[in-house]
């Protein structure tokens, strides 16, 4: 492999707008060496010995996607839990019924189907643009509650799918300790169970050690929500990821029903509680954050909080939408999320972000300007994809400039469904319109893992996916 | 070729769930000839010397898509109506600021434009799994505003767009008199103008006349909206469609600003204005009926109207949300279309109903046990898609049935996005979870359209497209 590579597409994201004639130089470290013209690049008396140039007619190159909530196992039930049960008819399928047929899943996986299912969930992500995952992680025992001989077991499974196939990931260990405020876990929530904090941030202290030589997996910490772990956890497993500088994400206000829980436990909504416990800053990612009272939007936006959104799922879910232009006029960032899988689509969880606002105001362009004077809806909502992904797993990547990590994606251009671009429409066409198969290419820390729409293992992975999914007993009916 | 073609895929969507072992021939005329057991057509000693056998190993046969509402030439502005002027900040962007764009772009084209842009439109369609379209067709003059001299030049390149792709067209040719209620038209509407009801029909027969002979092309009305068509040019539209037993669409209630000036010119909400004249009933589309009171939805059901949702197009413009469970329960058919074309993924299309319910009533699973008792959503949301649509544009097609037409797409069950799928499971992961590139083969009367994603006029299609768009001026900027 030469020392560096050199990328020269049809036009690069620059700046928040696609720019022509740029060539992006990729180190042998898997960061980002240089950007200059491409006519630079063309001359090959410039290049070392070592130096390889790969141009990319027809190509127009992005930052790669940052998925910043996903439960890789939760994509064996896609499509599984659109049923009402036979007997009966339900009118009262919600996100809770949802979780019951969730659990089912989550309660009879062995680790190598912990393995196959996410590795091929991340493939689809990687497919899908996706460059690296935050993926919120709580199933950590064994199908009867017991701990595996290595209590990382699962997390390190997950974290090796990840790997294997090229792909970065923030594998956020989730602490869940109660079946709701003040409530013994259930049953059926076994596989989860962390006993105190200090067992919980022992565990995560030596999933974080055991990653420390990757050069794609990180580790941060992530209290469930409120529902799931007593209050007084949370100032130190905050504590554990400044000491670590390390991301803290929780699910926050995702259904009314937890809202009004908080409330009556504590007299606090959540977010209300998440202020004054002091744990509201710009290392805070509240994964959905629905249902939010305008009170709550100004404390996350003053905080520089990151709000993370997953439209596909809480529409999947029924779980209501996200006040996207009040939290980036308060001042929040949005990343966005899969979260559950039901698809698999980074385009389309950017653009309901914009297409929510539009319906509940009745108007158009709604999501522009709000984080400086460009003018098009495209800018914001590709930093979402990218940017404020990033920040909100802890990845210096998101953007193409010398240093980052060259976590990057390829669009082509001669797709049809962006058939009649130009350089200025060709953001809000990627956004708005492009069906997601225009994603034909990525580079992940500077190593190709999409050529053509292909991943070297996707056969393989596949198959072993198969295999799981046709071993796994319906869920419903 | 041979006189009939027995397709012998792995599934066949049959009775609204998919089935192994099942055949279908294809006769000589464009229609269903047989449905009979996959084993007799696999028994080539049955078959006459001139009929043959496709085996499709992989692909699972659904009814095409009927896409029941289409502006093609809008798909010139993909993408060119996101921006806010480079003067000034704009918070005020609505529907009606695009349609501003949007006639920009209308005043521009030339008939050999129209042809290009509608077969690259029409083009996209097939790649989507659509084998039929309702195009709602109402540019009808000279860029100066004189009809040309065929008055019917671009209802004919449109037709011949469809027809030399072997795509399925019902010309909806619309009446457009004025611009609001007792308002003159505007100038830039002089390419829509119709002077009377008689000079409308008169052109609209003659246009029904020139398409007699076509396998592909049928023609209907569609008085535009009661914003641009007077009350009384209604009656004699609607007795033209009963007496060429042709399908009658009409847009309605898409904004609150027309029903507002609906209600102040003749005191009566636009459903309501259609019951008081006698124009209510099956053989009415009210196309996006966005904005509707419980009355208005019950005037629809009582009259098993069809409502054509397209919500891609509603969503870009911000025209609010359809009734769609309520809608259904009164009685009313709901169809899908793609409208302005802002997106060509009729999966979305289905998927948008539903999460659109599911959204505004924070539950899962509504769109269900609508029409009769099967158990999941994809029957109700598959049948928008598919025969509520031929309904629609009054063509016999939508099921897959002896006789009907043989419209037909095929599924790519290898498809990543379908993976883990189940007999049981393939309908919910189609209409709410896969990528719109599952769809991989089209028949349209009997014809093979789409072979592996591919059309064979594709490429010199395509071509001619991006020759017209370079050519159009930005609209905005």
């Amino acid at each position: 492999m030469p020392d560096t590579l050199t990328l020269v597409p049809d036009l690069v994201w620059l700046e928040d707008r696609f720019q022509p004639d740029v060539a992006v130089r990729l180190g042998a470290d898997g960061r980002i060496a240089a950007i200059g013209p491409a006519r630079d690049a063309a001359d090959t008396e410039d290049l070392a010995d070592d130096d390889a140039v790969l141009r990319l007619p027809g190509r127009a190159l992005l930052p790669g996607f940052v998925n910043a909530h996903s439960h890789a196992f939760q994509r064996l039930i896609r499509g599984r839990t659109q049923w009402r049960p036979a007997t009966g008819r339900h009118t009262d399928e919600d996100f809770w019924s949802w979780r019951g047929a969730m659990y089912g899943a989550a309660l009879a996986l062995e680790p190598e189907d912990v393995y196959h299912v996410a590795r091929f969930c991340f493939l689809e992500m990687i497919r899908a643009g996706v460059t690296a995952v935050g993926e919120f992680h709580y199933l950590h025992h064994q199908p009867d509650g017991r701990p595996y001989a290595d209590p990382n077991e699962l997390a390190a499974r997950v974290i090796a799918a990840a790997e294997s196939l090229g792909f970065r990931i923030a594998l956020l260990d989730v602490a869940y300790a109660t079946g709701g405020i003040g409530r013994r876990l259930g049953d059926r929530q076994r596989r989860f169970r962390a006993t105190s904090p200090e067992a919980y941030l022992d565990r995560t202290t030596a999933l974080a050690e055991s990653v420390a030589g990757s050069a794609l997996a990180t580790v941060g910490v992530a209290p469930h929500s409120v529902r799931a772990v007593p209050r007084e956890w949370l100032p130190p497993i905050r504590a554990w990821a400044e000491a670590h500088d390390a991301p803290f994400h929780m699910h926050v206000a995702e259904r009314p029903a937890e809202v009004d829980q908080c409330v009556e436990a504590y007299g606090l909504r959540p977010v209300e509680l998440l202020a004054e416990d002091g744990l509201l800053d710009a290392r805070l990612t509240a994964v959905h954050a629905t249902h939010l009272t305008d009170r709550e939007v100004a404390l996350l936006g003053d905080a520089g909080a990151t709000v993370c959104a997953c439209p596909t799922t809480e529409r999947d879910l029924g779980d209501g939408f996200l006040r996207g232009l009040d939290l980036l006029h308060a001042g929040a960032a949005i990343a966005l999320g899969t979260d559950s899988h039901t698809s698999l689509d980074f385009l389309e969880e950017m653009r309901l972000v914009e297409y929510h606002e539009r319906l509940n105001r009745l108007k158009r362009v709604v999501i522009t300007d709000v984080v400086d004077d460009r003018r098009d809806v495209a800018p914001p909502l590709l930093r979402m994809a990218t940017r404020a992904g990033a920040r909100a797993i802890g990845i210096d990547a998101g953007r193409i400039e010398a240093g980052a990590l060259a976590d990057l994606v390829a669009i082509d251009l001669r797709h049809p469904s962006l058939a009649g671009w130009t350089p200025e429409t060709l953001g809000a066409m990627i956004a708005l319109s492009a069906t997601p198969d225009v994603v034909c290419d990525a580079w992940i820390g500077g190593a190709r893992r999409l050529e053509d729409r292909t991943h070297p293992l996707a056969d393989e992975v596949t198959a072993a996916f198969r295999r799981v999914a046709a071993a796994a007993r319906p869920l419903q009916g």
